[in-house]
């Protein structure tokens, strides 16, 4: 089975407008595969541009900061009026191969370009393995009981405690604070 | 606070044996500083070769395997008569800078080379992320009460479920034969 990759996928609008979302993503077949759920302005742009980049980034603050209003992370272009994000170990520009359409998750197939390595791979860091779950849970508040949040966030809580740097803390802070905005109705409806 | 980073540390003992470990890291002005647990062959090896190579690698197999006792990975010569891993995305060449000893954890500092690269970062894979974490579990067996292991393997197995791929799936199932061989008395002591 391939695995999951927790990316980020930069797009571009029509209209010049960069987009940047989280996004998993699974290599089949040397095509990358995206499962947008809809609705969703990577789709639309990608169905419009047919071109999308993968951002390998090891900044965890762009996860958790897109799932909680945090859009506006730093891009620089590259080639065919695409953009990347400026902090990012590696990105891959993509060409939309195919999409099979479905009213909630459309399947986009595109071409992977030679990978641009940007920086080295710095290891594993549980702390950063914890805000990526955490921004998991956020993407869904809406869907879990409160229980298993506050479980699940006091056992990843562990791994900040002990292994996080600044970056991971101040990641980690927001998502909290997502989670006390649901529970007091402050959130609203983001697309991805 | 720095982040403690998990990397694999290979050291060449005085006969010229590598020796592969997994061993938590930081950065601190400037410098990489191990915390090695006595007893240990690579604290015996740096002591006496004033070097070691730092490896950064995506494949969770080795952090599983060293702590299943599977430490044979393959490993190809770097200058200084060091040692990296054939398969990391990263290689960084430390050489000894100072050394606080202690009965139980000595304090190494080592100064980084330039690293070099050789390969891109694919991203995170929450069960590569759930490897790293079933790993720590599995080197602290003898320390934990086994529900607190069993609430902690059923979590992280959702994550393994739902975004593992072949290596990773293979590493899970290393450290849930060493859970259970540790449950019937079938493991030994290792040293890092």
């Amino acid at each position: 089975m391939p695995r999951i990759l927790e990316t980020i996928v930069t797009t571009v609008s029509p209209e010049g407008r960069p987009h940047i979302a989280p996004m998993g993503m699974q290599e089949i077949d040397g095509l990358v595969v995206l499962m947008p759920f809809r609705p969703s302005q990577t789709l639309d742009n990608i169905l419009a541009s047919r071109r999308a980049v993968l951002n390998l980034t090891g900044d965890v603050r762009i996860f958790a900061g897109c799932v909680t209003g945090r859009r506006d992370w730093p891009t620089v272009p590259v080639d065919g009026g695409e953009v990347r994000l400026a902090d990012c170990l590696t990105h891959v520009p993509l060409e939309l191969f195919d999409c099979r359409d479905d009213d909630q998750r459309p399947v986009l197939r595109l071409r992977p370009g030679a990978a641009v390595i940007h920086g080295p791979f710095r290891g594993f860091n549980r702390a950063q393995a914890a805000v990526i779950e955490g921004a998991v849970l956020v993407s869904r508040l809406s869907m879990l009981p409160a229980e298993k949040v506050d479980k699940e966030l006091e056992y990843l809580q562990i791994a900040i405690d002990k292994t996080a740097g600044d970056d991971e803390h101040e990641a980690w802070q927001w998502l909290l604070q997502a989670v006390a905005d649901h529970r007091s109705g402050a959130t609203r409806r983001r697309s991805a």
